[in-house]
């Protein structure tokens, strides 16, 4: 038996008191950019950054009283791990975090800081579901899946409530894939009360195994992603066919498109997004056509991204965009060159963000040297200009580029 | 005359199909951490990313027809510039925007997409004044004063009507002051409502422009701060009585506590919010013993911070939090040293981010070297770690400390 409207509104009666009723808020530039109607479902607001607050609370009060004597334990890398283990605290079940030695510090300290015990184990995701296996034979907790259970699903379901009341005559909703439990619930959710809804779903290029289940094929995966939170190997057995029921399609998106849609959520809608949170821009920034004219939600079902890793996106975005450029200019070797260039570029307002000399391995006389200035600029066409002004000054100049932010060495 | 409740509630009526009812969040995480009931007003969501667009859209749409025909001019390096552009295009109304030729490039081009004829004139504000006001006398425009204006001042009073309709029984609000204007409409507002509401202001302690006129003191301002949103040398003549009569307390925070808060929205809240954004938790960062136990609003303003200092602002709070650690270590310059030292910092679980070798200038012998090495930790403690295991593995190390991160040189 799948899950039932019922379900996802008894699921959000049980929950709602102690989960954000998040904001659905209209995105007026990313719109604009898109030619729809575009709204948010910010997941983000939630007490732990992340959707999984609603499945983890719904799974935790169907314990019954022996259950939670004994406690929990879930095998996590990020957000579920997160999700469980605060709301475990609040309801006073002790629980048993299983991270693989990978996971970055930030969530293991997160995980850490809402009470867990934290189980660093396994140098993969599998080998950590091993050890989780085993505590669970070992101790006699429960083993609360991520996805891939009824009432995990029936809580993230109460997503799908909360946009039909905020937005009751929706055209489509899209929503990322990682086992597939909160585009399962949202769809039940949404279709329910309104049948024309379309769901959409989006998955990681490099982890399309709920797609690649439903077309039959073996499951295939590639390297790391940003959009970590939907780097899943194995689609859950219970939303597969919920899924293959009622979204129309998956989309794939490339770590490209991630860390393009995270920027454009941050700088145009000031919303702070994981790789996974911005799915759903990701699609829109590869299938915008298909949405013209359309109200749209997109669900950011996340925002746990590292600080460095987000200052980092923020500055390759910058970079491709030629916001921040990279000049290599060949200046003669002698004094008063530096303060003759930078001059150059003061004049045309840029601001000059690095200088680096290159002097060993530049197969130039030893007499010059190439300086690589990093300047900021207003985009392309004034990077052009710098570029023309140093010329007229008799610099030889190159804009080193980087054609796409994720290329192959 | 001062502006009324009526006044706030008309101008309510008269924006509110083209402005966003922003979303007041609870925050889950910063409550804990403050020891309060944090609500947060996401002015962020404006459609210009701060609240700006409210007063702007209310004046002008209090133009008459002559004046809509000869079109309007405004003066600003940021936020008002934007929200006067959007919506005098929306509104069919010719406007022009002086902006000083420091502003940044991303400031410039939004008002600038937005439509507004961009003039870049003036080293410093004043200089822009001068020009807008001739603007003014040649071509008839009318003038729009970001915050010295009834029609301003009600506009943003909505702000005030909406915290009211999601948090009826709030007990602090703490706002921005810049010139004054959202503080004097939102305590008008809060306070006609719920009389016992205690508006709290904060202005950054380069620019205590109210606190000083309020207490009769001549006016100081100092360098560039973060809060540039708020950094204005002449409050308002019409909101300093309101500011005089209803806040209770101006609280003045420096550019660490602003750096400081906005990167806690962002890691804690996942909010984006600039300098000036961000000044009503650099409050809470200074005096959060004022508000512990109470059912706290706090105005976030605005959120246009610039991508790049963005990214700094992450860098450096990482830096000052140790999380990012740069270590110098002395070592023989010899092949594979450097094999055995990253050697040691891997098996303490942490990520090498840059490695520089410290030759020239060291004061070293000529067979050693230093190595500044840029790392990742979880924090003090495992940063502490790592120094212990490289010393018993033989080497000399220094911790290389930021002990604040607004140091004078």
């Amino acid at each position: 038996m799948s899950v039932s409207l019922d379900d996802i509104e008894r699921a959000r009666l049980l929950i709602q008191d102690n989960i954000v009723r998040t904001p659905l808020i209209y995105a007026p530039r990313l719109s604009a950019r898109f030619d729809c109607r575009l709204f948010l479902k910010l997941e983000t607001m939630q007490a732990t950054g992340s959707f999984k607050d609603r499945g983890s609370l719904n799974r935790l009060l169907h314990l019954d009283d022996e259950q939670r004597r004994r406690g929990v334990v879930a095998m996590s890398a990020g957000n579920h791990a997160q999700g469980v283990a605060y709301h475990a605290r609040r309801l006073g079940v002790p629980a048993k975090i299983v991270m693989p030695s990978f996971a970055p510090f930030s969530k293991v300290e997160r995980t850490r800081s809402y009470g867990a015990e934290v189980i660093l184990e396994g140098d993969t995701l599998d080998a950590s579901a091993v050890r989780a296996r085993e505590i669970v034979s070992e101790e006699g907790r429960t083993f609360i899946h991520p996805y891939d259970d009824d009432h995990i699903i029936a809580g993230q379901g109460s997503i799908g409530l909360e946009i039909m009341e905020d937005c009751p005559d929706v055209d489509a909703v899209i929503v990322p894939i990682g086992g597939g439990g909160v585009i399962s619930g949202t769809a039940i959710a949404a279709q329910s009360l309104r049948p024309s809804v379309e769901v959409y779903g989006v998955e990681s290029d490099r982890y399309p195994s709920m797609s690649r289940a439903i077309a039959g094929e073996a499951p295939s995966f590639g390297e790391a992603t940003i959009a970590d939170g939907i780097a899943v190997k194995v689609p859950g057995e219970r939303t597969r066919p919920i899924v293959e029921e009622r979204v129309r399609e998956i989309f794939l998106c490339g770590d490209d498109d991630f860390e393009r849609a995270i920027f454009l959520l941050l700088e145009e809608q000031k919303v702070v997004a994981e790789g996974a949170g911005a799915a759903g821009v990701a699609a829109l920034l590869c299938n915008g056509e298909r949405f013209r004219g359309r109200r749209v939600v997109v669900v950011v079902c996340g925002g746990n991204i590292d600080s460095r890793m987000l200052a980092s996106v923020l500055a390759r975005c910058l970079m491709y965009d030629s916001r921040i450029l990279r000049l290599r200019i060949r200046i003669v070797d002698r004094p008063g060159e530096m303060s003759r260039l930078s001059g150059v570029i003061a004049a045309c307002g840029s601001n000059i963000l690095e200088i680096h000399h290159q002097r060993l391995f530049a197969d130039i006389p030893a007499k010059e040297a190439d300086i690589d200035a990093v300047v900021e600029t207003s985009g392309v066409e004034h990077g052009e200009v710098i570029r023309g002004r140093l010329e007229e000054a008799g610099y030889r100049v190159r804009i080193l580029k980087i054609s796409t932010l994720n290329h192959t060495l």
